[in-house]
């Protein structure tokens, strides 16, 4: 294998510039440390910024340099969680959906590299204002939140404004000739999901694995209702990536009565959520899936991912 | 520049495997022969399958080589259509958007070579079964009518579920970069609709035409509010990508509002597209709009378009 290290890798001090998305519920410490061991980054999903989950994580990563990743408006309901993860010394902090500017100087003290998840060109503007070292690029085939600007064209649009920092290349991206097309398009590196999401390593329910083998990219969609459901207030425009199922059927186009039967269907939804009852439950996944077809070990699934040499961008 | 002939460049008998996209009253036969004479293939844009716009531009073209695309649920309207232009010797036809099997037979007949633009796996599948001599993997990316799946992870889907049929990308296809992120994604070739628009060569309003150059990716959405203001009975899942405007921010979200006062919207909608008031007129357009810089002749697009040869896929 050539040599590969570009910018990403000397900042992250990394071997591959490939970073595990830091999936709530799914990239836990074994995840994402299973990724760096393999030669990449491991973003530990800090998600909704809760204590208790965080704290048992970050530790279960052990000794292997991992990073983490927050949901920018809830971890601004939660701003104390940072130090204390920042305590633990993560390579990098990635922020997504929400302003990053009031959670750069802790960040850049610690000495962990900022790392920006962006949904549009003025989304990239202003996180570079705000001081990210690098940004991602997260095209709307992306799992779980996201917004609606398709990769292929986001990602070169944001390497043309800002072409002073490193874009990484985020949404569906699931194997080698990926990565060599994200390449083309001037990416520095990959944020991948739902690859590693089919593995052992991940957390999530072994139901929730399974629907992953058996639906395709044309089986997912781009909702609200998984958040309604779980009772959470996401801001516009953010909508969220996840398998169709009965649950979507039933709600999906029909919000308002969704809002109605809301007390209701936030109990039903949790109780599906406990047994993985997947006709119920949001699997949320990215429209790679077509090339998902087993779960395989991330070491695995890395170095296929790796298997020829990718001339990214600097 | 290295030979770049494959599959699609035989089938077409051009050199290089570059489609120009069919967009309803853009893609006359000026442009359409403009796109062939550089080395590509121009379709012309047959769109609503009216008689009287059609029998003009496809005689526009002149001697040139060039094909037509239609919009297949319209074209079922008004079938005739079809005989009278298979007599002109079109080198192709590309159907978009139902299905194409009903009209399979007659253009086989006629010589003529079957594109089916799908967005889709399933409609990927299902124009193979009726016989498509080529499919067009259209990315929601695409400006004017098309479906949700992102370019990105679409084009390999399609590619691995029918391997043995030549797949082209369109959506949001603007410079060499892409196309060479393209090939890496598997595609035999390229469709493009927008960059083309920003050609002299182009009908449209002179101020449509500047809508391009003053807009970014991010200025675009998908909607179906300009096609209730054209009274046009569009099957779902469609949608078109157009630039927000007035009119969009007005009724965009609101469509319930916008049916009640539809006879209204109707008849100012039609005023303003006879004045080109891009406030309110949709102006279609893809998300590769943030590296449209200027109106440029055909040929200097072509020429910028390959000016790197492309390692398509056979």
């Amino acid at each position: 294998m050539t040599k590969t290290r570009n910018s990403v890798c000397t900042l992250l001090d990394i071997e591959h510039p490939i970073l595990l998305a830091p999936m709530a519920g799914v990239s836990g410490g074994a995840l994402a440390a299973a990724v760096s061991t393999a030669g990449g980054l491991g973003l530990i999903g800090g998600g909704y910024a809760m204590d208790d989950w965080v704290m048992q994580e970050v530790p279960a990563a052990g000794n292997t340099r991992t990073g983490i990743g927050f949901i920018t408006w809830r971890l601004a309901q939660n701003p104390a969680l940072l130090d204390r993860v920042l305590a633990h010394n993560p390579v990098a902090v990635m922020l997504s959906f929400g302003d990053p500017a009031p959670f750069v100087p802790a960040i850049r003290k610690s000495g962990a590299k900022i790392i920006c998840q962006v949904q549009t060109v003025a989304h990239a503007r202003h996180a570079a204002k705000a001081g990210a070292d690098i940004l991602v690029a997260q095209g709307s085939e992306a799992g779980g939140h996201g917004g609606s600007r398709g990769l292929f064209s986001l990602l070169p649009a944001i390497r043309d404004a800002l072409p002073d920092i490193p874009v990484l290349a985020a949404g569906g991206l699931t194997d080698n000739a990926d990565l060599q097309a994200a390449a083309a398009l001037g990416a520095s590196g990959a944020l991948i999901g739902t690859r590693f999401f089919a593995s052992p390593e991940a957390l999530g329910h072994p139901h929730a694995k399974q629907a992953l083998i058996d639906n395709g990219g044309d089986d997912t969609l781009r909702t609200t209702v998984f958040d309604v459901a779980r009772d959470l207030d996401w801001p516009a425009p953010y909508t969220v990536r996840a398998i169709r199922n009965d649950f979507t059927r039933k709600w999906h186009g029909n919000e308002a009565s969704l809002d109605a039967e809301k007390a209701d269907v936030v109990a039903g939804y949790t109780q599906s959520v406990q047994h993985g009852d997947t006709r119920i439950m949001g699997v949320f996944a990215g429209e790679g899936l077509d090339r998902i077809h087993s779960i395989k070990p991330t070491a695995d699934i890395f170095k296929s991912l790796v298997s020829t040499p990718v001339n990214w961008a600097r």
